[in-house]
C-alpha cells in the first residue's frame, strides 16, 4: 500500500543556481548533498512537511536526468510513492499489466529499495515506488 | 511560512484516461471532480498522505494547460506549498526580489488564496503559493 510521497525530483543544469530559491527563498529544511555514481548525479536534498524534495544534476552527459533536460528542459522529474512493501507492490502491478522499468526492487540511495514505473504506463510521469529498507519508515 | 506541499499538479489530455493509473493502480484516495473556469480545465483530485495530486485537463486550447502540454507534453505542471499568511510570504518573495506572476494573492478553488511565482525564478518549476482561506487548514 502506497502511504504517501516521499519526494519529488527535479532535474536541474546546476544545484548552486537553483539550491538557493528552495532553501534561502521558500526556505524549506535543507538536508545536505549527496551523489549517486549509478544514475551521474549530484543531489541536493531539502524536506517541506514529510516530502522530500530532490535537486539533480547531472554530473555526465550520459546522466538519464542529462538526457530528460536535453529533450523537456530543467524541471520535475519524476514522483517517488513509499509502500512498506515494495515487493508486493511491484507484484500486484505486474498482475494489472502494468509497464515497469524495473521487474525488481533494486537498491536506491540512504538504504532504499526502489523500482520506476514505465512514464507510459503512468500519464507520461515517470513515478518511482520507494521503501526504506528494514521495514517502516518514521 | 511554508508547511508543506498543498498539491501536485499534472498536465493530462484526458482524465478519462489517466486517472485510472492514479485511483485503480496506485490506490491513492480520490476525492473527486471539479472544473475550474477560469484556468479552462477540468481537474480529478486524489490524495495520498497529506499531499494532493490534481490531475488538469483543459477543455479549451486556449487554456494554459493546452499551451503547456502543446509545448512540453503531459506531465507534471506545478508544485503548490501551502502557507498559512500568503500575504507576508508574497511580501517576502517580493523584497528577495523574486519574480512573481500574481503580485497579490486571488482566489483559488475551494475556497484558497493562491500566487503563482514565475518558473524563471523557480529553477524552471512553475511554484504555487496557497493558503486556505480562514486560517489554518487541517
Amino acid at each position: 500500500m502506497i502511504k504517501q510521497i516521499d519526494h519529488i525530483g527535479i532535474a536541474v543544469n546546476s544545484l548552486e543556481d537553483q539550491l538557493p530559491f528552495y532553501r534561502d527563498v521558500l526556505q524549506l529544511n535543507f538536508i545536505g548533498f549527496d551523489e549517486v555514481e549509478e544514475q551521474m548525479v549530484k543531489v541536493a536534498m531539502l524536506k517541506v512537511g514529510d516530502v522530500k524534495i530532490e535537486l539533480l544534476q547531472p554530473t555526465s552527459d550520459a546522466s538519464p536526468i542529462a538526457k530528460f533536460i536535453e529533450k523537456k528542459g530543467e524541471g520535475m522529474h519524476h514522483i517517488a510513492y513509499r509502500t512498506d512493501d515494495i515487493d508486493t507492490q511491484i507484484n500486484d502491478l505486474q498482475q494489472k499489466e502494468i509497464a515497469l522499468i524495473d521487474q525488481e526492487a533494486r537498491h536506491g540511495a540512504h538504504g532504499t529499495k526502489i523500482a520506476f514505473i514505465h512514464p507510459k504506463s503512468s500519464g507520461r510521469v515517470l513515478s518511482e515506488l520507494c521503501q526504506v529498507e528494514g521495514g517502516q519508515h518514521e
